[in-house]
Order: C-alpha cells, then sequence, then structure tokens
C-alpha cells in the first residue's frame, strides 16, 4: 500500500506525527502538498470529497480518506507494525495518542490563547499569561503523568505500552523535542524529572527509520509557524 | 456487561457524551462517582490503577479501564448498537467524534483561555476577546462542517453517518444543546443555517432513551461549573 498524506508543506505540525510512524516503518508514502501544485491538491481534495475532513492531516490509503491525527495513527499503528495485537493494548495506545493530542493543543494555544485566526502580536499580553500557567501546571502534569506511565510498565521496557514501540511513543518523542525547541530554558529545568521520557526521547531518535529522517530533508525544521514556536518572552 | 462510569459528578462536562450513548442503549450502568463515597472512589482508583488515565471521564468494563471520551464511544459504540459495521465506517465516525472533542476544548476554552486552574473572573478579559472570535468565527465553521456533512451522506438519512444513529450523533446533539444554553444569542442566529444539524438535535432528544433520560434526575442540568457555562458578556 502506498500512502498519500495531506497536510500543510511548510510546518512539522500535526502531520509530523503521521510523518514520524510512516517514516519509522519506511513505508511507501507521497507528501502531496510538499510536491508540485502542492497546496492546490490539498485544497482542491478538501473540498471534494464526499467525507472531508474538518482541517489537514488526512491520509489516502487505497478509497479510504481519513482524518483527524490521532485517527490516522490508529489505523496505521497494526499496519506499520506500531501498535500492539490485542484490541484492550490499542485502546490503550490510542488513549496515550489523544492524551498527547489534548497536550498538542495546549502546546499551541500558549501562543494563540485567543483565535487561530489571528496573529501572535494580536494576543501578545495573552500568550504570556497564558505560557505562564502552562509552563507552571499543564508542562509538569503532562511529563509528570507520561513518566508515571513509563514506570508503571509492567515489562519496564522503557516502551509506554508493552515490549515494543508504538505511534505513542514515537509522539512523545515529538512533544519532547518540540517543547525543547519552543521552551528551552523551562524545559531544561522541568525534564529533569522526567527521566524515563528523556530516555524515550533519545531511544526514537536513535530508531534507524526516524535516525534517517531526521538527518534528511523531509524533516521540517521547527520554524516560526508550527504548533511549537520559540519565543523568548514565552519561556520563563 | 455492566459498565461503571467515573467522572465528576456534578456537571455533565465530557462525561455527558458517554452518558448519552449508554441511557440510548438502555445499558446496566453506574455512575460511580454519583454514588455514596463518589468523589473518593474516583480519586482513589485514579491513583491505583496502574493505566490510570490522565484525566476523567473513564469506564470500566469488567478488567478493561478506558479513559479520553472519544475512544470510550469508540470502545462502547459496536457494543450498544451505535456504530456502523465496517472499519471505514467506524473510522469515519470516529473522526467525527473526535472532530466534536476538539470543538468542545474550544467551547471550553471560551470562558477559560489562559488557564483551566483560574477562575473566570480572573481571565474575565481575555474571555471576552477569545468569545468574540469563537463566535465570530470559529461556531459558524463548526456549524457547517457538520451541515454539510449531513447534507453529503448518500443515504440522506438525515444522520452523520450511513443509514442509522451512531455516538456521533449523540454528541452532536449535546454540542447543540450545550451552545443554546451558553450563547442562546449567538446560536439563535448561527443555527438559522444550520437546518439539518438542528433538525439531528430534535430527532436525537426524541428517541426512546434519550427523552426518558432528560427529563430524568439523571440529567444533571446545565450549570456555572461545566464546559458550556452560561455568562452574558460574552454571547454577544
Amino acid at each position: 500500500m502506498r500512502y498519500d498524506l495531506y497536510y500543510w508543506p511548510m510546518v512539522q505540525g500535526r502531520g509530523e506525527f503521521v510523518r514520524l510512524a510512516l517514516e519509522d516503518a519506511g513505508a511507501a508514502y507521497r507528501d502531496v502538498a510538499r510536491g508540485a501544485s502542492g497546496m492546490a491538491r490539498l485544497e482542491r481534495f478538501m473540498g471534494q470529497t464526499v467525507r472531508a475532513p474538518f482541517a489537514p492531516p488526512y491520509l489516502k490509503a487505497g478509497k479510504l480518506v481519513i482524518g483527524q491525527t490521532a485517527n490516522i495513527l490508529l489505523y496505521l499503528g497494526p499496519r506499520l507494525g506500531l501498535a500492539p495485537k490485542n484490541e484492550a493494548d490499542q485502546l490503550w495506545v490510542h488513549q496515550l495518542n489523544l492524551t498527547i493530542a489534548d497536550w498538542v493543543v495546549e502546546a499551541h494555544d500558549v501562543h494563540h490563547p485567543i483565535g487561530s485566526g489571528l496573529y501572535y502580536e494580536e494576543q501578545k499580553r495573552e500568550a504570556k499569561r497564558r505560557a505562564a500557567d502552562f509552563l507552571a501546571n499543564r508542562l509538569p502534569k503532562f511529563l509528570g503523568y507520561f513518566e508515571a506511565v513509563l514506570a508503571k510498565n509492567p515489562t519496564r521496557s522503557g516502551w509506554l505500552s508493552g515490549r515494543r514501540a508504538s505511534t505513542a511513543d514515537l509522539a512523545l518523542f515529538q512533544m519532547v523535542a518540540g517543547l525543547r525547541y519552543a521552551f528551552p530554558r523551562a524545559m531544561a529545568r522541568r525534564e529533569k524529572r522526567a527521566p524515563r521520557v528523556v530516555a524515550l526521547h533519545d531511544r526514537v531518535a536513535a530508531r534507524r527509520g526516524i535516525a534517517a529522517y531526521l538527518a534528511s530533508p523531509r524533516r521540517i525544521p521547527f520554524n516560526a509557524y508550527g504548533i511549537f514556536r520559540h519565543y523568548s518572552e514565552l519561556d520563563q
């Protein structure tokens, strides 16, 4: 199966969680909007599809069109060897991916607390307040949660569920990478209390498919347009 | 199977999406935190479970503990007769539930744009700006999206997917009910352009299990502590 991924071509964004899974597995895929006339294709597709998604990313797999990042990972996981075998474990991994999806919204809303259609500069004052709350309360809560999940995995594998890596492990890697880019000072302090999360990040980064991807031009650098943005005034 | 639902006892909140599915199907379930020592049981359970959820709601089904609202609905849907049969359609219904979950976050963040741990009164000024953006841009976008999904359903059933009601239809009912409570003025204007969504709301409300539930004391009234809150200064 060759997959077609549709996502904004200039940012990692939510599409990155899908890219990481495809790259880790060495799957054949096309990042459609990064090709010729990419944006036009992305938008035309959104308009024409009967079961149109609310927003990118979406994945075309044969006749199937799947939207919502965690839903795409739910579909891809078993097909890419990045999901457990039984239903109970698959629900657990999906639950972790959904918790990361919530975290992504909060990481984004730090710089866009008023409206995603407004510029950062139009909501700077509010962003400063939201950043303070995020870094003091939410960041340690999420990091602590995933640290505990890793500590409580009965297999002590270092992965979030069972003995093998799943899409949720790749997603947690991406959170750490993104948060380090956006909030280097706060993360340097906070990640000390989450050594298992940091170890997981390093282990994912060293996986063959991921290491090759990160070193390639396919990995879009973090920048000032994505979910994770570095504004030093917010990193206190 | 008897289900145990764990959720805050004073509000509809995210738990309501699960309650609606259980009630529609006439399933045997216990709303644990609303019973004797309910809050203590909810919190003890959170602490002890190996695969502890990040936050309520969560559902106990035999040995399984499932967190994240949309994940619970993914599990319950086929078991309660509220999901399509094949994988493609189930992914589509799940995608719609995840889109509603995004909408829920935005409806909540209207009154809590800075931090969920702060009081509304501490973020009133920011809430006013966020409400203006939500009502002008996001509310019409979400309503228009679901209106289009209903219009494009090839079966013309009036349901979101195929010929039968699913957990996503119940969830869309809850969004309309909640938004009408929180923003009566704005919704009166906006819902005129979403007649299919309104018709779906009415049809869900008239379903036997739902009508009985809504008339019962089990339906917690909307109030000033839930996701949907009415502050007249935000409803412009």
